[in-house]
């Protein structure tokens, strides 16, 4: 796959399988809402600050995200860190209609925060092969690149 | 959901999510095909004994499987653990026509292995509401379980 075709796949995705460290050590994974992308590497995602996955991210910031397409059978998974942030200028930009049904309290809400997934490499699969996406790749494709909605109207 | 939903699922499922800790301990997720079921807690899944998730389970067991459908925007994590099987028994339990395209050399084929995940514990995802799977239930629920293939012709 071409690093567009990478893209394309991330944009066209809507949700994403995020995997984490228990508390035990183990590796888990939960399925998340990621519309929010710059370029290739960064992705933010509207979350419950109490659910076990944010719990866990504020002790163990190591994270992958995987995108795929369920129909065509092709991923990638990226490999990198996450940044949960609590801070009011993260929250209200990515903050959308409707979102009051999970956080009651609109954007200030304490129970709502947003994980910064930021890629250091990748790895992606399709049925025509495997290949890897380095740190350098992903730095230079991403450089210019800003946070957009990809949401689907 | 009860254990008879979650069990629905997975058996509908036929693709899951495998999430394992690569060479430097960071979470990562590979899709797989997961058509035989032992019950809720056992899982057995062909693949390449050269790819890097196979690698990463001869040096660390820690495995979490995933089964979502990703209409409906449910899913399951079972946390638990993986073995890699290389014997005949496994090997050709499993083998179906068509696998030949994957592994050219057949049952024998040294590229060609078996993990066998073996739930501890999980937790489940739907739109009305999020629980845990003890340990207690998987064993109660999986009782007089075996190895059958769910897989739709």
């Amino acid at each position: 796959m071409t690093l567009n075709e990478i893209d394309n796949l991330v944009k066209n995705s809507e949700v994403a399988s995020i995997g984490f460290l228990d508390k035990d050590g183990n590796p888990s994974i939960r399925r998340v809402f990621s519309t929010w992308h710059k370029g290739l590497g960064g992705h933010l995602i509207s979350t419950n600050t109490s659910s076990l996955h944010v719990q866990a991210f504020l002790k163990n910031n190591k994270a992958c995200l995987y995108f795929d397409n369920c129909q065509t059978f092709q991923g990638v998974c990226f490999t990198g860190t996450v940044i949960v942030h609590f801070d009011h200028e993260y929250k209200a930009m990515i903050w959308s209609a409707g979102d009051e049904n999970y956080y009651p309290n609109g954007v200030a809400d304490e129970d709502y925060c947003v994980l910064e997934f930021q890629a250091d490499h990748g790895r992606y699969y399709r049925y025509d092969g495997i290949g890897d996406i380095s740190s350098k790749e992903l730095e230079e494709y991403d450089k210019k690149a800003e946070f957009v909605n990809y949401k689907k109207k």
